[in-house]
């Protein structure tokens, strides 16, 4: 049995399983502090193993954090804004009462992963999985290992063109104003329309304007990692209608530049919606727990 | 003794050895047909091969490429627009002539795993090579293998912000107009200032710009593929100024947002030129036939 923690900033979802048609028991309770809340965690995996055996826990958490088992800081959230989480050890903690092996990784990374094993990147080596909500994030496999580095990708942060005459909005972001995440985000469509993005109409031009923005990216990523897909979550993708806005503009802007039939051709599959739906988090974590099984 | 081909659209470079201090004959001829070309090559080896063994031979290419080995046009060039050579196979045809592994990827994926093995890169499991000359392209090596994935990455096409105000030049890409390569390449400098970009003075306006552009680059690939270091090479980056002034604006466009010491408090060592120099291709490609024997 594999057991999950979808560590989010407001809420810990966790579960036990095996995968999409086994989901055990859930739990979820409000992140307050580090040690209450991962506490919390233990116990609902110590309560669930009795009278079976948890093989690992798999943790896809907000971040930024440290997902290299080398490193000495290994499994702790780093220099996260969230009060209280700074520089704590989360894995270590986790895998100390416990005593299994213990995945760990960022939320998108686990729901990238999740993905992988069982949605809508299923066999490929190299892909990447974004998600547009509060703010935007990306992961993915490439040469069939999660997505790392110097730390992890933080791909809402890239900055795009931006034509100030034709959309005068300056962005939201703190740091950078109008990067993808400042100018594409559920609260920039929001500050920019004066509307929030679920309340807009199909046909509103925020879309447009949102498939050229999250194109552009698009692009982008695809030039400088290759995949061989690109899976869209998040809220913002809740609106259905972007998925053949965004293909159709992303073309436009290679303009045949790419030369490859599983792209020209074939843009229905090369950008499209997460598969797992609402349990996506928590089985992503569950993936990451399979993962640290293997890897043993 | 490892075999190596720099193959470029208007010259061959062939030679044979084990390394940097070990290149025992090169060879140097002009780009014609395909056959005419590849045979030269080939005949080169045989010749080197008399009295020792051959034990592999690498080639470093223009492309577009496939270098996917599980592909059926692995080591084909495929859609270049050099005439004659669209759909050629050259890695098959070397590995029949010569009854050798044979390592075939991009010129950039070459010149990358050259710093890799002996120059600027060494130890790294995820970096950039940038090549900055008369067209600007990309490749690496991430989670230890270098990039491949739906194709290979074409990182000077990627969209980054253009000013026209302060920088009214249109960019030159017949693809994009304004992207990366449209707007930073050698010809690109050349067009907007009507002066070759070698004989810009140092503290000419360029410089600034220049390093402006490729720094939004490098945060878009930071931020994408979190690599440990980027290598800077091709012509203009023989511009050594060039290289603090991207190191600067760097800094100040990410703005704090990588919390990592390794950019942050080392950015000297974080984008660095190559060490190869003038021997960089063929090194490259040398160092592609020590993988493939490897990987046998």
């Amino acid at each position: 049995m594999l057991g999950g923690i979808e560590a989010g900033g407001t809420k810990f979802v966790c579960a036990v399983g095996s995968g999409p048609g086994d989901l055990r028991a859930e739990v979820r309770f409000e992140t307050t502090g580090p040690q209450e809340t991962i506490n919390r965690a233990i116990e609902f995996f110590k309560e669930q193993a009795r009278g079976t055996t948890l093989d690992a826990v798999g943790i896809a958490a907000f971040g930024p954090l440290d997902p290299d088992p080398r490193s000495e800081t290994f499994g702790f959230i780093t220099s996260t804004p969230k009060q209280g989480w700074q520089n704590t050890d989360f894995a270590g903690v986790v895998q100390n009462a416990l005593r299994v092996p213990v995945g760990f990784d960022t939320d998108v990374n686990g729901a990238a992963l999740g993905e992988w094993r069982w949605g809508a990147a299923q066999g490929l080596e190299n892909f990447i999985y974004l998600t547009i909500g509060t703010g935007i994030g990306g992961g993915g496999l490439i040469n069939g290992e999660l997505m790392h580095g110097l730390v992890h990708p933080e791909m809402g942060h890239i900055r795009i063109p931006h034509d100030r005459e034709a959309d005068p909005y300056a962005g939201l972001c703190p740091y950078h104003g109008d990067c993808l995440e400042g100018m594409a985000s559920g609260p920039a469509i929001a500050g920019r329309w004066q509307e929030a993005a679920e309340n807009l109409e199909p046909d509103h031009p925020a879309w447009q304007l949102q498939a050229h923005y999250l194109a552009l990216a698009l692009m982008n990523m695809t030039l400088t990692l290759s995949p061989q897909r690109i899976v869209l979550g998040g809220g913002v993708m809740r609106q259905r209608q972007l998925f053949p806005l965004i293909r159709k503009r992303m073309l436009e802007l290679l303009n045949g530049y790419v030369q490859a039939p599983a792209l020209l051709d074939n843009v229905d599959r090369f950008i499209v919606p997460p598969a797992l739906g609402d349990q996506a988090g928590v089985l992503g974590a569950l993936a990451l727990a399979e993962r640290a099984l293997h890897a043993k």
